[in-house]
């Protein structure tokens, strides 16, 4: 049975797990230039530190207030308590103003493409089909509406202000130590300390950073990527033939901004990707990206010889007018490389590069995603859709890593991206795939030179493929080490990769991992006020302060559940020990214990240790054993 | 109710779940210039590719044998069937003729600690106690019986043959496409395409390799340590108050070994330390470290004060006379160290450094560990237990990575290093922590410049702290860089680290995700033969062959189990396809299709393409389309 059989439009609805807020997290806004640009944060609360005035009581005599710590959000109005989520109406269009007033767009009567009419008006599909009450936008005939193409006039839209907010870690109320930060290597990166919208516009304006908005999409919170912002996530969803419902496809896509996806593809190969796409679309916060070429195989039932450019142009058409904000468009596959690959261990292993692959020998032809490129720039500009120039020549083995026909590829990538750019139209580059460790940096400073510094938008790469079912491990390490060196955004790998199709633990698993990956990238990389959130949770770890640590924390349900599983009282929680060591001994609570001594000297830690040490040893050993045994 | 209550040493058993060989795999031994000498490896057999010869049949005409793949087995006799296993008789003492033949050791009438004889004699831990038929062994008076005192007399002892042969890879029966590898970068570590035992023994020699192997424990397998070998990791066990017995011990360090645990140190805090010791020891083929610290301590009831250096010395040969093969020493925590941890965001975090800090502010003295190293060294030296050189100023957060107190006591190491060498006694140094990417090859470089290139064995590090519940993914990014710098021991971090006692799935979850980060260490020093499992894993899933993919990977069970969620039914292992893409679409297979064709026109894949294309595009066509949308 197929589970869209089940899926009526009328009773769609979110999973209750998706729309609670996280624990002691409100949601705040920071308002722009106009009260329509409100930048969402999400804040989360501490407890105070009991601090012990004088070691003759045990008793806390004042307590230090711990200020609030505000991180980036994605997970949109459902962890919005004031907001009510009908994902039947679709989130509010927060852009729709924006849009509008800038003139340059004409709303049509109906979907232009063929495919998207016949789908709408086809009366089988009413109980599947998002009930959306406007219609689609447009640039005007002859008019660019790209946020690059905006940038490189000079103008700041209220995108670019909303992600100048955005990227800045509010610092207000954070003590020295909490703002303390290792400088970071960059490797030519040049973050400022604060972003402002100038700085915005011109990262898009040279291209080295998008901002993935198309017109029809007005619901999105407006994202940047690049490699001065912080490095983002992208987490993969989608159907296939052999299961999934449109109800279990818009739960993963709340389900991954929940636990921080900056963005979401829809890659979608079963039945009904059209309409499943609308759901996702509508209720999407975050941009969605396709591979146009894979509903378009659909189209052909499989047939990659029978695909033709008219039959692509209609899907590009089709999911633009639907809000797709990037395409996936495997134009570098060229004919010349294919041969390339016949000597590899695991040949052509992108779906996209396989599907053109095939193409170009059917009809031994280039690829003609390649031969339309500028055709597809005239489209993309219509409606500011960001390529993602797909690596359709990606390694699929550590063996076949950074060989010719990945990096001819990437060449190519270049090539086409500067075409792009002529066009004003946004470009990102994808990346492998499977590379060991040392070749990693070679893969991103090829990717910087041959592409013009366009963003790099890596999957993985896996640093070794012995290791099936942790996938999301073998690659976060690799995903960590390239975002370091300039990636601007992973696309993540769950654990399921290469043997099934991941459910919502698995997209919990791989976010989760990626978000580290990205987070480890961002410290080294020395991203200003990167360390606040770690330097946070490192406090109140060590002041024994439990719900604030997992609070802080990427998963605060795991970590309350793992430290409940030893010791789940909720006196527990309050504890100066942990289940480790056991409540007779434990070196933090040691630790604390030599503070708590030089500061009852009345003299500063430091110098307690430095001076007169014999004399204060005598009363550490009558106080402090009595401290440390009964406490 | 503790656990321990229920423990019968006449009971005692190994759990069915860890006795068994894994899938498809068979123990094999290579034996040395002795009979004495066999080496385990775990030997993967694998399935034919079939081979389509033909197009026009769809039936494969002939087939080509994968050959056996082996690799490194840690295990022990555990997952040989041919051995019997009662873990009331403790392993065969597989070294006891190597040792004995030396002549340079007596055996004693009773163990020679006070400790050890107490615990011997309770007849109220009869029913506890691990019933050992013989005596424990020490070097004859003046007599030095460490592998570092052989190795720099020159001898190649059965140890360093035994590791010798243990460290190469087998490379019988491959073609060049499965040894096919990427050249490394190794930054100064020099490894040879062929271990030789004289080679083994020069590293020992100079230091720069230890193979723990105390004369107490002759069940171990020999195994070595070194940036010049394969990079190694250890899963630490043990009770702490709070719960666990000595069968769950046991059962934690049968389990760690099954997934490849190199080493395991048994940490216990909690009753019964000595008992659940020896049972540990007795069972296992790894070297078994412990911090002797801890059990002292418990001996004076937590009090770190109340250490002496007389109680610490007679638990050192307690430990010794049982077969402990590495001991964690925090001799570098200086007194002049320690105020510069005041100012430090998470202080001591070291359970071991905080008892020690503890004892020199108390007695206003300099750590009685350092004034009595060359007394420690004497008694390493008599049982050859090698040194692991506690780093006990570790960082337990990004804020404090790389500080003066870190940097001092590693300084301090360093000195110490030079002082066991001086008694030819083995010594490996602890590493942090908490670092971010960026610091981590400073550490690895000061460490071998300060530490004289001994073997470097840090606990991860994490590469962020905004992870709880996830650290081993954390620490996996910054262990793998770090291997690949060139630490020769990876101290695995499980899931539930700063939350709560690791379980047997959190042991098996910190062992794989460590044996990731040092594979993808090995792959990136170019360590010979070290990608021939993912060459082999890949072309398996290359060719459809679902069990050698799951077979050939660190978790066997947990790949097929991911696999059977989506696509139950034993066919569909055999199946051209999986349920990422179903039935109707696969990269991979395309890329099948593409050989395919190439090759049913008699020329190379690669001339195929290259030429004539025009003409085999329209065969394609035809013969090409049948084939993809039916098979």
């Amino acid at each position: 049975m197929n589970a869209n059989d089940k899926f009526l439009a009328s009773n769609a609805h979110v999973d209750a797990a998706s729309v609670q807020p996280l624990p002691h997290s409100r949601k705040s806004y920071v308002v722009g230039s106009r009260p329509d640009i409100r930048v969402p944060m999400r804040e989360i609360s501490q407890a105070d530190t009991p601090l012990h005035g004088s070691g003759t009581t045990g008793k806390p005599v004042h307590s230090e207030a711990n200020p609030s710590i505000f991180v980036y959000d994605c997970s949109g109005p459902y962890t919005d308590p004031t907001t009510r989520i009908d994902i039947r109406n679709g989130l509010a269009p927060l852009r729709s103003a924006w849009i509008s007033e800038r003139g340059d767009c004409e709303e049509l009567s109906r979907p232009t493409s063929a495919y998207g009419c016949e789908r709408s008006s086809d009366p089988q599909l009413t109980e599947l089909r998002f009930n959306l009450q406007r219609q689609p936008r447009r640039a005007k005939q002859g008019v660019n509406v790209t946020q690059m193409h905006y940038a490189r006039r000079g103008l700041i839209t209220p995108e670019m202000e909303f992600v100048a907010i955005r990227e800045n870690q509010k610092r207000e109320g954070l003590s020295e130590l909490m703002l303390r930060q290792h400088p970071g290597e960059s490797f030519g990166a040049s973050i400022p300390r604060v972003i402002t919208p100038e700085f915005v516009r011109a990262e898009i304006a040279c291209g080295r950073a998008i901002l993935p908005a198309n017109i029809n999409h007005p619901e999105s919170e407006p994202m940047i990527i690049g490699r001065n912002f912080l490095v983002k996530i992208n987490a993969n969803i989608g159907n296939s033939a052999l299961g999934s419902s449109i109800q279990e496809e818009v739960e993963k896509m709340t389900w991954s901004i929940r636990w921080g996806g900056d963005t979401v593809m829809d890659l979608s190969t079963g039945k009904n990707i059209h309409e499943t796409r609308e759901w996702i679309v509508r209720n999407s916060p975050v941009p969605i990206g396709t591979v146009p070429i894979y509903q378009a195989l659909e189209k052909v039932h499989g047939k990659a010889e029978e695909l033709t450019w008219e039959i692509f142009r209609d899907t590009l058409i089709e999911q633009a007018e639907q809000g797709v904000d990037y395409f996936t468009i495997h134009a570098g596959v060229l004919l010349r490389y294919i041969p390339m690959t016949a000597k590899r261990l695991t040949g052509i292993v992108s779906r996209g590069g396989a599907i053109l692959a095939k193409w170009c020998l059917a009809h031994h032809q280039e690829n003609f995603l390649y031969t339309h490129f500028e055709d597809i720039c005239e489209i993309m500009k219509a409606y500011d859709i960001a390529f993602s120039l797909g690596d359709g020549l990606r390694p699929g083995s550590i063996h076949d890593a950074n060989d010719e026909a990945q990096l001819g590829e990437l060449a190519t990538l270049g090539e086409l991206t500067q075409i792009a750019w002529k066009h004003d139209v946004q470009v990102m580059i994808e990346g492998p795939g499977h590379v060991p460790m040392h070749l990693i940096k070679e893969n991103m400073d090829l990717q910087l030179k041959l592409c013009g510094e366009a963003p790099f938008y890596t999957l993985g790469p896996l640093t070794t493929d012995i290791a099936p079912g942790y996938d999301h491990i073998t690659s976060a390490i690799g995903a960590a080490m390239i975002g370091w060196y300039g990636t601007a955004m992973l696309c993540y790998v769950t654990p399921k990769e290469h043997l099934g199709l991941p459910d919502k633990d698995d997209v919990k698993d791989g976010i989760i991992a990626y978000k580290i990956a990205a987070h480890a990238a961002d410290l080294a990389k020395g991203h200003p006020g990167a360390q606040i959130r770690d330097n946070a949770l490192s406090k109140a770890r060590f002041e024994f302060r439990w719900d604030d640590q997992f609070n802080l924390g990427l998963d605060p349900d795991k970590a309350r559940e793992f430290h409940d599983e030893t010791l789940p009282q909720e006196g527990a929680k309050l504890s100066h020990f942990c289940s480790m060591c056991g409540p007779h001994f434990c070196s933090m609570k040691i630790t604390q214990d030599v503070r708590d001594f030089a500061a009852a000297q009345g003299v500063s830690e430091t110098e307690a240790l430095k001076k007169g040490m014999a004399v204060k040893a005598v009363e550490f050993i009558q106080q402090g054993s009595e401290v440390y045994s009964k406490r």
